[in-house]
């Protein structure tokens, strides 16, 4: 499938066209990124892991009636999924206090919030990915009323579903990200949810699942999505 | 009156208790601060300029309808104000692309806005005024969502009354900062409305006319805003 055109190389995937027009084939790649980039590792069996995790999360969303991208999976680490115009948006949706949001605003980190918080950055390398507010995200013209609402929509849908589906495996959903691509008119969910995308904490021990182990040095990361995929799987 | 209680010394006013216990005095400063305080200046003329223009924008905004703090001017650099509880909220407008807006997008200044951009900052000067957004507003109890429409609905009405006041003396209102407070449950426009607080262009050189030639050691302060006075009163 690699003698494809590739269309985009990005920090954890590459993207190439797919024998269909509108089509493309996503490759994880076994590469870990942290602060935007600049910190950088290779680790063999990470892309096998966040493919499949993705797959699992994506086919439960769909059979719960949330329209994603996802056509099938090609190979343990390749999937095809529909081809969209990427809004370049990470819509992040937190359940309980974590991350830039605790530093950005000196509060307690494991707070669970009386109702979530939706955050958008806007999705630029070059500017650092900033955060961005729906009056600005409607003058810089990267999404209209109608599509933002629809976008917060799906994006609480997601996490009324999510929340119960980490639970059943004694985890916290703590926040994630999501993207959002359009085809035919039509906004649907696009890209991947794994652990490099979201905080998922043990119920019990509270300790971080997710790409927090990588950033924080706290555990071996491909250890870590092992077990979460195990612990997806096994139930 | 400066043998009062000073209740607040800010960067650009003092705030004093007044007779009434449900007022308070504001002193304006000889002093201009950039940089969240890290540049200062001392300059003198200068608060007595901000009280005379803040005022007058006041007045004209009392008149057609804003409800706002102001009793009286007491002195020339002194004003007799309800006291309030603040929103730790700098509401911003903009009808102008210009400053952190064209710097964090890395878009052109001086692009004309089809609708203005409506941007939160929470005022804090130990976290240096983090840009917020409505979900964060609301989960961290900044303000309910019916305060900040109705923040949001003000906001925009102020403009509309602005944008022509500003015209008729020759100046582009490119953007400006609101604080709001709240008295007896009803929320009222706050703080001061000076060229510290907005960006006013010169309609026909484009040239800054307000605390941006001291940022930008473009021109000097005072004169200019001495300046600003002269154009709003004589027309
Ligand atoms: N269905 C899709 N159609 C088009 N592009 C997609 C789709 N799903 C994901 N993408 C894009 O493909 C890229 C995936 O690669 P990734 O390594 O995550 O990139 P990045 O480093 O930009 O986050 C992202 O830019 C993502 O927006
Ligand atoms: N009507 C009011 N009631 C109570 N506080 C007010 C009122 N109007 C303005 N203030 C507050 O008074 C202070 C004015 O001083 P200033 O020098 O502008 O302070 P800062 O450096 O915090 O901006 C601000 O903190 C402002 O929020
Ligand atoms: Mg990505
Ligand atoms: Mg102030």
């Amino acid at each position: 499938m690699t003698e494809d055109k590739l269309l985009y190389t990005g920090k954890a995937k590459n993207v190439y066209q797919a024998e269909n027009d509108d089509e493309v084939l996503i490759v994880y790649k076994d590469q870990a990124t942290a602060l935007n980039g600049k910190k950088k590792e290779h680790l063999p069996g990470k892309g096998t892991l966040d493919c499949q995790i993705s797959a699992l999360v994506f086919d439960y969303l769909i059979k719960n009636g949330i329209k994603t991208h996802l056509v099938k999976n090609i190979s343990d680490h390749e999937q095809l999924v529909k081809k969209t115009t990427v809004f370049p948006l990470e819509v992040v949706l937190r359940n309980i206090t974590s991350g830039s949001l605790v530093r950005k605003f000196q509060i307690e980190e494991g707070q669970h919030l009386a109702e979530p918080i939706i955050e958008f950055y806007y999705k630029s390398d070059a500017l650092d990915d900033p955060f961005i507010n729906e009056s600005q995200i409607h003058a810089l013209g990267v999404a209209d009323k109608t599509e933002l609402e629809y976008i917060k929509q799906m994006t609480v849908k997601v996490n009324d579903l999510l929340v119960p589906f980490f639970a059943q495996s004694d985890f916290d959903l703590v926040d994630f990200k999501l993207e959002f691509g359009k085809i035919n008119n039509e906004i649907i969910l696009v890209d991947e949810f794994s652990p490099d995308n979201c905080r998922i904490w043990d119920k019990t021990s509270h300790h971080s699942m997710d790409k927090d182990v990588f950033r924080k040095h706290e555990a071996d990361l491909v250890e870590t999505y092992r077990q979460v995929l195990q612990r997806l799987t096994t139930r």
